[in-house]
């Protein structure tokens, strides 16, 4: 697909079609976000990918909102050490929205759905996915062919206008 | 371009051809921003797009790594507003990160090459953009065709392996 076509099919996607991801198109995903620019290269995400539908279940009880990571195809948890430093924690912030990006065009470049999920029970989190002391799952994006229709590319993405976000040399 | 070449063409350019970037991809770069997702879909960003030569010599010295803002075709200033409840900044944060994601793959589609810069001197950036009361420059992304050689897709891209990153159904 186009990239142009990718980037303005995108959209957030909570209810999935049954249908699986596949494994090569599942690993393209992980792969954007792997390659995603981070503050001096410091990397500072792991990606742990859920597929097995219990392990899914279990992981949308984290948050209220939750309930879409159990019918989704794969779920990507977004891991990094829990630092209590503010300045950390932005930096890690700022990345993982870059990883993110770039994991779901690479998503929607191949028809697949994806979306955010927060975590507010942290130490289910990290009993359900098994961490290390030390880490935390920042947030989750679920994954899956969408219910509804195929991702096609949206003319009015429901934003600000163009002309008030963008500004010319100046404020 | 196909998706998967402009996300794997992506690297951080610092060294940029004198060549203008032409005024429908500047705009198609910035959409792609505008269009990013963001938490209940604040869009907290305004994004500055500085292309007056004398204006990109003074942004430049908002930080003394900054230098190639100077000679950059375009740099787009993330602003947002100036809080101090570190939940919203970290939420900025992320929401900054897709949209810079989003604009530098819809730059690398069209060869343009990307960089991040950070912001030192607040109140200097806030000067030079003439920016309101309570807003504040988060980052810079300069933008410019590479002076070295064209993008094309990167086979090595210098990240930890696939297989440490990436982990499944559980670390």
């Amino acid at each position: 697909m186009e990239t142009w076509d990718a980037i303005t099919s995108r959209r957030n996607v909570r209810q999935f079609a049954s249908r699986q991801i596949p494994e090569e198109m599942l690993q393209q995903i992980l792969e954007a976000g792997r390659r995603a620019p981070s503050s001096r290269n410091w990397q500072p995400w792991d990606f742990v990918v859920v597929t097995d539908r219990e392990q899914l279940r279990e992981l949308s009880k984290v948050w209220r909102g939750g309930a879409h990571v159990a019918d989704s195809a794969a779920t990507v948890a977004l891991v990094v050490d829990d630092s209590d430093d503010q300045k950390v924690r932005e930096r890690q912030q700022y990345d993982l929205g870059q990883a993110s990006m770039g994991m779901m065009i690479a998503a929607a470049d191949g028809g697949v759905g994806s979306g955010h999920s927060a975590v507010a029970d942290q130490a289910l989190a990290r009993q359900v996915l098994g961490l290390p002391e030390g880490k935390r799952v920042a947030l989750l994006i679920d994954l899956g062919y969408p219910a509804d229709r195929p991702l096609k590319p949206i003319r009015n993405p429901g934003r600000r206008p163009f002309a008030e976000v963008v500004h010319r040399d100046r404020w």
